[in-house]
């Protein structure tokens, strides 16, 4: 910005007003800068909140991973308990998404929900209602806006 | 703000400084109505985030659950199978922290690392150097500013 020089000293109406002026540019640069840092703040945030978050979401499941460790840690020994152990920490992981807000949907007999359920294919079932879900292939958790996924079913049909 | 009726009509030059102070006063406030968008918008912008990262890394989590799953599954048919089918899931699981940046310590023969290692006790160990790792009671997972925990540990010292 180039400075004019005035061609006579400033009279005190235009001296409130160069005040004036210089005020508002101030105020508004502060204004810009406040904006700029909270900006830089907002990035730097999201990233820290995200690895917090990351941090304490695995810390989560490492109770899980150690009595998995413990249940392999006695192989050897007996198979059957082993495989009562691994039941347990199977269940154990079942609770945490649960406890997280991600129920375990896995039942079969229900009413197909599209909002629970995809089916990928149907089964004439003796018994089953037609409609109602046969077999539950792999689990879904959650519903909703916090569905991680639906349910893979067999849908029953009337039996041929 | 009240307005100043002027006695006269305004001068070019007068009419030049009112209308900077106006485009000044403008840019201004939209800074300050900026900043304070920006502000609220950091606020909803960390819960989202935060939500969002929990989602995604309990997603991370579901093959494991699923491979449990399908290795309980066939349980009654052969438990030595079932046995390798839940090793396979662990290692699984060590890989995905490994891949989230937290690698395992469960090495035994190591020299005890402070950064690494909690001892929870001492064993006399024939053939194992004295102050290193005689057995790893539990994994750690991570080091440094990426450290979940430390492995708890057993330390060797000299036979008797």
């Amino acid at each position: 910005m180039t400075e004019q020089i005035p061609d006579r000293p400033p009279e005190p109406d235009e001296r409130a007003t160069e005040a004036r002026i210089a005020e508002l540019e101030d105020k508004w640069l502060r204004a810009v800068a406040d904006l700029d840092n909270a900006r830089k703040r907002m990035d730097r945030d999201a990233e820290r909140v995200r690895a917090e978050e990351r941090a304490r979401s695995v810390r989560e499941w490492l109770p899980v991973l150690d009595n998995l460790d413990l249940a392999l840690r006695h192989a050897d020994a007996d198979p059957k308990s082993v495989i009562e152990g691994v039941r347990a920490v199977r269940d154990q992981a079942v609770s945490l998404l649960e406890r997280l807000g991600y129920a375990r949907h896995d039942e079969a007999g229900v009413p197909f929900d599209p909002g629970l359920h995809e089916a990928v294919g149907t089964v004439p079932a003796q018994g089953a209602a037609p409609g109602t879900v046969a077999e539950v292939v792999r689990p879904g958790y959650g519903e909703g806006d916090r569905q991680l996924r639906p349910a893979t079913v067999l849908v029953a049909t009337a039996p041929e």
